[in-house]
């Protein structure tokens, strides 16, 4: 039989995460209207649980030169404005903080994409609050008031166990798909995921 | 100007490395005929220099766990025969001696998709020599000599440099490709590769 609602495309994302960025960019002229939940979370406390206490870009020196100029590439192809940031990885927590409340209010889609323009084109320090107020203002929102709402505690705590709810799923890297019970690890998987998210309406 | 000669597409692939299944299978279907330069090379010292005396795939078993469903779903899409080896990693040195060897001769290829499949579909023990003997016998060649000529110090040396080339020129991971100065890591990469050295003929 064939269930009529789309199964959604849960999209894990990190504002630190250079490939994030590439699939951030380009999810919702690849997924269907309507069917992507966007999941900002951490990567910090799943790489300290593998023993990184850093980006295995900059721990493995070879792998991140490598990703650099990979990143350099993909986005000349796509024509997505790209510098490289002067410092990697960015503390993504406080955008993610307030991505989780703008995901709830409608507003996180717009919210992250220009989170991570500011990192990786305009080289930004998006861990700033004063930076995060300044996208907000710029989306039409309250700086103060917005700040002040994602870091009341239980915004903090639903995006730690939003955070949780990522290692439980097997996530170990970002950006990664869940369709169901499948994930798909990183932007070059986004197609697959939502292929599997068409195939797996037929039940 | 327009250089008529095709910029040759290095091909790196290491016998326990999954990925490189994928790569092998497919690569002649996907780049230009006669362009590709088999290069077999060893990832163990390579992982060895990053710290890691096993594949990362079993170091962190959350990346291993998603690597061996995504193999599964890729081998599926297009029809590659897959069985999930009962030991992973499997020593590949053997093999590669004799790979290097075969692509100086011309029979390269052939064997090293033999291999795989031993590997990756059969469940065979491919660091046995009594199963690359019999890998070489389904070819056509004399196992006893060609494993004789395969464990010659000059072919030991010279796999032993490639490996090292591998390091110089950047490669962490397999299959990597490199066309020119560019280094295009993962089966996945395959197609910009190929993109890559079309577009490296206009100088």
């Amino acid at each position: 039989m064939i269930v009529p609602a789309l199964t959604p495309i849960q999209f894990w994302y990190e504002f630190a995460s250079t490939y994030s960025y590439l699939a951030v960019d380009r999810i919702e002229s690849v997924a269907p209207q309507g069917s992507v939940v966007w999941k900002p979370f951490l990567l910090g406390p799943i790489f300290k649980a593998q023993g990184w206490n850093d980006s295995p870009f900059n721990l493995y020196p070879a792998k991140g030169a490598y990703m650099w100029r990979d990143l350099e590439r993909l986005c000349g192809e796509v024509g997505l404005p790209y510098r490289r940031p002067t410092r990697f990885p960015r503390n993504g927590l406080l955008a993610a903080r307030v991505a989780h409340l703008g995901s709830s209010e409608g507003w996180g889609a717009d919210f992250s994409r220009a989170v991570f323009r500011a990192n990786f084109a305009e080289d930004r320090e998006i861990a700033e609050p004063s930076v995060i107020g300044e996208i907000l203002a710029d989306l039409g929102r309250d700086p103060e008031a917005t700040l002040a709402s994602a870091l009341e505690p239980s915004n903090k705590d639903a995006l730690r166990r939003q955070t949780e709810e990522a290692t439980h799923l097997g996530i170990f890297g970002a950006p990664s798909f869940v369709v169901g019970d499948e994930l798909f690890w990183g932007n070059d998987r986004l197609e697959a995921a939502v292929d599997w998210s068409r195939r797996a309406k037929e039940v």
